[in-house]
């Protein structure tokens, strides 16, 4: 006897593949979208197609953008002496929600990680070295999270930038310890920024 | 300041539109998404396409199909005299799944529930009604959910098809009562339908 029709399968399959997406979430899913009007369905199947082909990574701070560069590093309002590094795009959104910093953003993707064979050359991280060269930034807030990874990244990246003489801080342990940046609320982060001491 | 840039926006705002998926999980599912190469992010929105333009409702059961008939219906193998009365598409592929029932079904979309303002001719039981017209059906299982909905409208059909003089049968309370069929296991099912009685 068979299962599900083919097509119906395959949108349980695909979908099923996206994390925390067990088969029976699946199948739920698919249903839902069986029952949403032309409209709808096209709308989130669009959705993915246009996020997937217009998103990309800001040539200069690596950042997730629709631009390049962009709207951060556009933005000549801001202040472009200060430099806060995160691990990934979802940290800048965190940042951003606490509406307080309004320097620039450097994304690595990643942190180094020994552990899983991350190196600091698997590292968004000599864009960032480039982008200190001839510039006139004052600070580097490292921002990486509070765990080993992040821990060890904000070292490593201390130690490379402080021979040229720009002040590097490392956001306050206000953040839980082990927990993730992304998760913060914004007066923990704000706590965290406020609380910054020179590595 | 900004929130993410627009099309990363939409597709967490689509995502969140679906049931079971907040605001954070959507986040994470389009993070996802953009993770995927474009080979992957096109087939789960062709999926998406495809599943809503080709799935339909078979015209004679009204169960999810990708063809008319659907592939139970023409299936002329399987019992022809034996109809099972189910409120889901999820239903049919709950008792197919249990791999012994080989009669044909038929889907209601829903069951009778004044609560709700859901009367008879609001749920797909006029075609099964005509399905009995000069057919040659011995029996009508009745496996709508054991709740007070379907109960509900196991009790109006009985009354409503007895009277032709076929055999209207309910599926045993094997099943948890208050439960939902979609999450009966194989075994739970059998027994439930190993121990139906008659109306």
């Amino acid at each position: 006897m068979r299962q599900y029709p083919r097509p119906l399968a395959k949108l349980i399959n695909e979908l099923s593949k996206l994390p925390g997406i067990g088969n029976k979430t699946a199948q739920r899913l698919a249903f839902h979208v069986l029952s949403l009007s032309d409209t709808e369905a096209s709308a989130l199947a669009n959705a993915i197609l246009e996020a997937k082909q217009t998103m990309k990574y800001c040539e200069i701070c690596g950042n997730l953008t629709d631009t390049d560069p962009c709207y951060i590093c556009s933005d000549k309002t801001r202040r472009q002496d200060i430099i806060c590094v995160v691990e990934s795009p979802k940290d800048v959104m965190a940042m951003e929600r606490m509406k307080e910093f309004d320097g620039l953003y450097h994304v690595l993707h990643g942190a180094i990680s020994p552990m899983d064979g991350i190196g600091p050359e698997d590292i968004n991280l000599k864009a960032l070295i480039r982008r200190l060269q001839n510039s006139d930034v004052k600070e580097i807030i490292l921002a990486t999270n509070p765990n080993i990874e992040g821990e060890a990244t904000a070292m490593y990246i201390a130690r490379l930038i402080k021979p040229s003489g720009i002040k590097v801080t490392r956001i306050a342990n206000g953040i839980p310890v082990g927990g993730d940046l992304e998760y913060a609320d914004e007066v923990t982060l704000l706590k965290a920024m406020e609380g910054r001491r020179e590595l």
